[in-house]
């Protein structure tokens, strides 16, 4: 029997309407889907009905996929392609794969030879760069900083370096809860002219991606304690 | 008056259908905005003619944007901002300003202050990513490879080297024509075990995303002579 394929499926980022950032297509290939493997069953539930009113969830079987989830659980939630059914992934938000443990799913599916297939969707790392003014043509996704002081100090120094001396622009996240905190370490650790760019609610109607120099951003802090953001950096 | 904003406006991988990787309301925008700043004109014609039918071209303006364009003419492009008009970017594949001249449009629009609103679309980069089964928390986008011999090895040997100390996924392109050269450097230059995804016509019909060890690749090699690929390594 022909095998399966596993589709990567990426959701929305916050409350936006599912056509502002997802192609019709995918909705076709979320239907003809019975089997998905998600980091939250209950948002899963709420994206599928979103995305097609008349989906019957009782149809559908879902495994979960978390930091809790065993290796060797991974590798079972795989199984229904060998009987020729097709899985997809969810995660929380955005692209699955992309900073969530879908990828390890992903590594199983390429190790066994399993047909891989990613659909369009909105990325938080991919939209800041864009509309960031950085350097597009070289850039590194860092994920967290460090929290220790000394440690963080010497990644944000890192950071800049590189993208001076490699021209590289350089992104990472923070938890909402800290943004502010990591402004005040930005501006106390980089070059005043080094360009930040600080984008929050990406597609959503509040969205808010600027770029200045460090030192003009704590004249004019934005408004995004406890707002997921994430964070760019250039060379000025 | 208010001002207008400026749009990135992403557009197919190859011949792929509009609805199958564009959300539906591209379009709407698309066709509320007269002036575009474009890398070709005619690619950018077919573009707009294809996600509208009923496109009157003739009513729109069009700033060609090219490697050769002075920084002043790019500056003067977005002139009819302040006029209130919103102006769209848009590249020759995927996203713009995602390895492509857009940036420094970009760059000048968030130094004027300008609202600039990415929009969602296919892009190589992200898509290879989410499907190669590698790290998605840390990775970077390299951009083509040196050509001179020690230049490229060392090269090679410097990604490799930092996918296993920094646990990222280096990704990076070359010319179609090039693409068995660089299969025959990485194997030659990279350890057997470390995992290569080497992945093309990224959601076109004839789709090829897969993950192997290198040592694998060459009993095996794809038939991507002449095809525009994308590579990505990850230890092994």
């Amino acid at each position: 029997m022909k095998n399966g394929s596993l589709y990567l499926i990426p959701v929305t980022l916050g409350e936006t309407p599912i056509d502002k950032v997802l192609p019709i297509q995918n909705r076709e290939i979320i239907n003809s889907i019975k089997h998905f493997i998600v980091e939250d069953i209950r948002s899963a539930r709420r994206f599928l009905k979103k995305s097609n009113p008349e989906i019957v969830i009782d149809d559908l079987t879902f495994y979960t996929l978390n930091e809790h989830t065993k290796g060797e659980d991974i590798g079972s939630y795989l199984n229904a392609i060998k009987e020729g059914a097709d899985i997809g992934i969810i995660s929380e938000a955005g692209c699955p794969a992309i900073a969530d443990p879908g990828a390890d799913v992903v590594a199983i599916a390429q190790s066994r030879g399993i047909r891989v297939v990613p659909l369009v969707g909105p990325s938080s790392i991919l939209m800041s760069l864009m509309a960031s003014g950085f350097n597009g043509q070289k850039f590194t996704f860092n994920g967290y900083l460090p929290i220790e002081p000394n440690e963080r100090a010497k990644a944000i120094k890192l950071l800049e370096q590189r993208a001076y001396s490699e021209d590289t622009t350089q992104i990472f996240i923070e938890a909402p809860y800290r943004n502010l905190k990591l402004i005040a370490d930005l501006t106390k650790n980089c070059r005043p002219q080094t360009k930040l760019c600080i984008a929050s609610a990406i597609t959503c109607d509040n969205e808010f991606i600027v770029t200045k120099p460090i030192k003009e951003w704590n004249k004019c802090l934005p408004e995004i304690n406890k707002i997921p953001a994430i964070y760019l950096i250039y060379k000025g």
